[in-house]
């Protein structure tokens, strides 16, 4: 079983060594317009192997794609200075445009799992481009808010005390400033949140929740001021999505793939609980979600956002 | 970290065996009055070491449980011809009354973990022995439904096409015939069962409904029918259990355990969600559980079972 | 990637809950001729899923095998009072008569792992029944002395205090009385085991090393007569040999498979060192094996019983 | 069971990534000078743990290494321009003659497992520091040439074609250009290296071992060259060191500690294969080493470099 990962920024790097350290799929192939980059990262991680799981990783170019079930698309530039985000977006959107049709022409078979930020935005232009050559959506997955919703739990956990395992939770809407915690949906151990807390004496009042989201919605910005970039979550949870695609199990994530209508807005990407098996996405569960109507309200918010850039994107296109 | 296994039929074997498969702990030890037989199974057990984990297995006395963390009981008699149910579990009563003493005068500090049936009650009465040397009953943990909690799951699972992992759902009550499926409690990916059906348009009426409770409760009387024992699972569950304990997780699981008081039913121990750790029993949590009606009054009527064999055996006794 | 096991004895089922234990392969299907027992183990063996890894259990008949990589032969009759070891022998070559055809005829391209004793002559016929229907001799294995290697690298790491991935030494020949153990060729961490003894201070002299080759060659007496039965070990060893062909990994494993000649003996079947990867055995690594004089001497033997046993099964067929 | 990571730039994040990855420990702690940097750190791993393995990850100071089993040293300054190696080499010396007192202050009993380049030299002063704590040299562990090994039998697996578990090679000496692949004690399968390849066919002259040697001693550059630093294999093999002491399993890695005298150079610091379990080093396994007169000769000449450049060090402080 075959891994592509196209693009080998920090992200990417660390998504295929992430596949190593947890042994999932048996090859990978890193694929990067820096080719002395992605041999170097290959390496790097291939010296891994002995300790980990006897995976086979190397550099290649794109004709090496071929029989890949799964390509993770890190790749994209970063911003410059006194270039605006649209204009970053622009440059990004070029690139996609570029690498998805190489990608599919040696890998039509792939499911596409999207990294790069904007990631719904990408994701919803990674479906645009895949759709030219035929590729339904349900293979086009983006991380969407699967770390925040990561996140949430892990938080919540170590407040309540129980392991993340048991929290369920889910974070939706753009992975980015406008996601929504739903605190309306979230049981501990199959018991409603509130209820939960009541029972074990725990306080969770306004305070506490508004501590937690805003770990959850800055998380990204305080990792990044301290150490420039954010890597290990995301690194992980592409490890995790790319695992559920390979060995056909059939998951519920909190990824982004292209939505016909959510609350009101049409034709739209953007992170909503979905089942995950083999073939991508087998279904987007949550609509209508029940969220309290304040919830619902910050949804439509965050939709409006990505529905706008992505208008704005194509008259820049 | 060491664990011990007092009584090497197939469920305690099974259990040591899982240990070693998983990598759960660093050292077992097993116990039993047949020491050939104890002896056989952890050199069975030992030669999968190569193929597994670095564990340390080995027969010993009760004096080599110096330094567990974990003991398991799996020790116990069959029902012999002729024999009533209540004999049969007045001499398991009277082997746990000779072995609960000799297991905490060299393992004072270890997390005992109940496998021999009746579970609940045999977790009753070895909670009365344990305490009798001083330890709580938060040290006193049965299977109890972790193991038909698991079915359900897995069941309920393969019927939606979701992994089981996504499923919540409980059974509480007697591990046997009166035990309770917590239908009304039932999320699948954080959506409440009955809408997650409706979304998906899977039908969902009484008859799926008794079908899969039939599976769950009837499950051990199919497999004792095609194979005289059932072990398989049930191991997996008690080197879930240990696995809980000895990483200190915060897992919550169906076990029983004393309480003070169920729906009404004073002193009687049962499996409901508990929250475990380190050492043992944090928190019973489900009290009061948001039951339907009818799943109350089933889970009351499963309580008064359990303390009626308590009684009986009292007298017994 | 789906496994098929034939026979659901200790042996099978023990084989497929270590599948499921270590989360080889996707999805396994156990075909016995009881057909309850067969349903009943994949049941057992299904409810250790949520404990353990994601992977489909069932049971099925022979047209189920359709799409299987491996299957595992675990099928067989036991000695019945009075019968001869030949007459036992004839009996189960006749119903490997019967199973071969059937396996191959829905899994034509699936690798056969022979588990049933005695093992090297069971996998000798297996490979004349597989060539009738054109399948090579290097996609039919026998688990050969794989277990007897393991449990020789398991007790000499455990004297000598060195963790046995680093104890390398095989033993070859019959997986029975006759098997050799080749102390010649053993090395600790790369350094000849005399060398390495005497560094660490360590006796090794004949009573060590006669105790230790009669606590191999003998295991599974002292487990059957504790047990009736051995098969956490053989059930390991089997996941194992499954895991190595499914990732197409290469390892070195004593198995057998049938030679055209070794130590002078001509078209026999017995356990070397083999080279296996993703289609079975890629090549016998060890002829000529550079054993002592006493060693090679004690491999005639071994070699010339397994070929008397199949000289004397063609007249007794 | 907890874990200390000193340090927390590529290499010393990277292990406690590593860590996470694979269930190793279940708590560690993440200390640098700049404590925004190890709270990002920590964060960022914190956040795959719901991918992962249920550890605890966080930052803190010195004083929170109270009861770590194992410290990683993976602090230290980077070259500056202008600077001498010997230069560099003093500053780093400074500060470790801050922080291994300030380590073994709150863990007194911990392991100390060195990463620092260059880490022979630094794991010599550590022993130093060390000891006039009273800590015994047998509890201070440098990575050595682990990685180096691996490498090795990673490159010369992939060219034989067999997994490198079963391909038997060190490197000693100098983690650096001095280093010295022992050839002549390399085994396959527990064959001699030259013999398995004639069995199997194989070329292996004197072009493809330069080959391989090149790939082995320059990998660090190479990396380098295409991505700055080298992280994933040094990170994984930290790994893989502290699994050993934690599980006090009995491992044979080709660590550096210091040896009184190796091939006639004295007092001096070098990797060679050690003998390691939960309490550090056991015993250094390879002295005398079976090294061919050449292999010999280059060890010398390694040892010499680094005894002089420890020599230069104790006048440069």
């Amino acid at each position: 079983m075959k891994i592509g990962v196209v693009g080998t920024g920090f992200v990417g790097a660390t998504a295929a060594y992430a596949l190593v350290m947890q042994g999932i799929g048996r090859e990978s192939v890193l694929v990067d317009k820096n080719t002395a980059r992605a041999e170097a990262e290959a390496n790097d991680i291939f010296h891994a192997v002995p300790f980990a799981n006897p995976l086979n990783v190397r550099a290649g170019d794109y004709a090496e794609l071929v029989g890949c079930r799964v390509v993770i698309l890190a790749a994209g530039v970063n911003q410059q200075p006194g270039e605006t985000r649209l204009q970053l977006l622009s440059r990004n959107a070029m690139i996609f445009g570029e690498v998805v049709p190489q990608i599919l022409r040696y890998a039509p078979d792939a499911v596409l799992v999207v990294a790069t930020n904007p990631v719904d935005i990408m994701t919803h232009l990674t479906a645009r481009f895949a759709a030219k050559q035929g590729v339904p959506s349900s293979r086009v997955i983006g991380s969407g808010t699967t770390l925040d919703t990561a996140r949430f739990r892990a938080l919540l956990g170590r407040y309540l005390g129980v392991d993340s395992q048991h929290v369920h939770a889910y974070v939706v809407g753009e992975h980015g400033d406008s996601e929504v915690l739903t605190w309306s949906l979230v049981t501990v151990g199959g018991i409603p949140l509130q209820e939960f807390c009541e029972r074990r004496g725990i306080t969770l009042d306004e305070s506490v929740k508004q501590r937690i989201d805003e770990q959850v919605r800055r998380a990204a910005y305080h990792i990044i001021s301290g150490k420039q970039a954010t890597y290990y979550g995301i690194g992980s949870a592409l490890a995790r999505i790319t695992n559920v695609i390979l060995s056909d199990q059939r998951s519920i994530l909190s990824i982004c793939t292209p939505v016909e209508e959510v609350v009101g807005v049409r034709d739209v990407t953007l992170a909503l609980p979905h089942l995950l098996g083999g073939t991508g996405v087998i279904e987007t569960l949550s609509l209508p979600l029940s969220l309290s109507a304040d919830e619902e309200e910050k949804l439509r918010k965050s939709a409006g956002i990505i529905r706008a850039a992505i208008e704005g994107l194509a008259q820049e296109l």
